[in-house]
């Protein structure tokens, strides 16, 4: 059979977007499709695979498959080239709509439509965790702002924040790109934070505008990470250093964060591109 | 505009495939192109990009531009995907054609036709030098068959072989697949190998069939090595180990490899796979 797929990127997270509102590739299996089209020599090639899917609960479901097979509940970039991919392709009507994930009911909103292949996505990221034990992170106090964290000699000082996930946020007065290999692997394993925890090296440009890198918890450095940029704006915010708008730049692009005081949800605004159509046979 | 293009591969080397015998593509830039779609998440991802093109010397151009823009004087996998591509589009008619490469005339042949999405495609790879001199393989006599090469504290029964590239070939009991990350770096620069030498490990599995692992030049441990497999079968042959036919069974494939007695040519033959067909907004 011959498929026809979208392939699509998020500052730099890369999709094989499928239809299959009417089931016929769940017949084969997902995993196997996923490890089957990931492949970036012998297949198509992306980090996942993500499949438009008819939903009983919401407008449209959704399912996401790593390269390796296993299902992802929930990802922000893939999320938002959903939107775009269910907007191309006249999926659903109208410019927000609720989706089914495996981590709940998501409701994108398509801010801007496509323009050379790019169109603008928002999706709420509910509220920040600042409580420290359900970051978790062990020091005292209702929130942790600038708490010194000693590393390997050196000392830090950490903001945590929790967006589902931990993050430590630290801001640096000038970025030189090399502190996430540098310093991120002591810090993810620091014993204050029981669970690891994702680590953001930060450089405020403006109270509008911040430069972000990161260390992703068990992945690394990565070219960006959604909840790491919403726990980065929290931060500065929290440090009287931004405003609640904020662009974050990170190595993928820029998102940008915006933290609503009226219900204290984050709402995360970024591009989703496609980058081109094709036809697979399987 | 947008381009369309065929994704192929060749035992694990990948390529965007463009027909550009109307010039339309030149305008903008090879090298800038090949950048811009070989990256693996921003673009289309692959080794390289192969451009069919016209020629007034033979039937049809090629020309190969690595993921960096550089461009390459010829590759054997891009070859093999070069024609099953000109078959599939009915660029040219007949099964053998000539293509001129910045590496010469080269004579394809499609020994079958697609199947699957793979075509089968034999090409001559010219006569194997075996002149220590001319490898160069700095040894006395007329040829370098099971020399004794110590590196490392460890020593080698070396067979040198080139295909216009310089080849050290080893005949292992049994393959454990560490050979070339374990042996290969201290071989590649051996000082008998003024110029380096590419290096081959090899379990010989009956008279017409090889395993090989391959250490490269410059590259490290690499899927597959075309000139790396040729070098393989006339060193075993060589040895008395195998026939003139040879299937040579790589990481990425297999390659069936013919020394041909009359005019003393390495004939290559293997699969070039349609992996997907694509349009790209550029």
């Amino acid at each position: 059979m011959v498929l026809e797929f979208a392939k699509m990127e998020g500052i730099g997270n890369d999709f094989v977007l499928l239809d299959d509102m009417d089931g016929a590739l769940g017949a084969m299996g997902y995993p196997e499709l996923a490890r089957k089209l990931c492949d970036r020599r012998f297949g198509v090639g992306a980090d996942g695979i993500i499949m438009a899917l008819p939903s009983e609960t919401c407008d449209i479901g959704f399912r996401i498959f790593n390269s390796d097979g296993s299902e992802a509940e929930m990802c922000g970039n893939g999320m938002r080239c959903f939107a775009a991919f269910v907007n191309d392709r006249g999926l659903l009507s109208g410019t927000r709509f609720t989706v089914e994930t495996k981590a709940g009911t998501i409701v994108p909103e398509i801010i801007e439509a496509t323009q050379n292949g790019v169109t603008r996505v928002c999706v709420d990221m509910g509220e920040p965790i600042l409580f420290p034990p359900k970051i978790p992170f062990d020091v005292d106090g209702d929130r942790a702002v600038s708490v010194p964290v000693t590393a390997d000699g050196r000392e830090y000082a950490v903001t945590a924040v929790s967006m589902g996930n931990p993050h430590a946020v630290i801001v640096v007065g000038r970025l030189t790109g090399d502190e996430p290999t540098e310093f991120g692997p002591s810090l993810e394993v620091h014993p204050l934070f029981p669970e690891k925890t994702n680590v953001e090296f930060v450089e405020v440009v403006s109270p509008s505008e911040v430069k972000m890198r990161v260390w992703e918890r068990g992945a690394g450095e990565t070219l960006a990470c959604g909840t790491g940029a919403c726990a980065t704006a929290v931060a500065t915010h929290l440090l009287g250093l931004t405003g609640r708008e904020v662009t974050v730049g990170l190595k993928g692009g820029d998102l940008a964060i915006a933290w609503n005081e009226a219900d204290n949800h984050i709402l995360k605004t970024g591009p989703a591109r496609l980058v081109y159509e094709g036809r697979v046979r399987l």
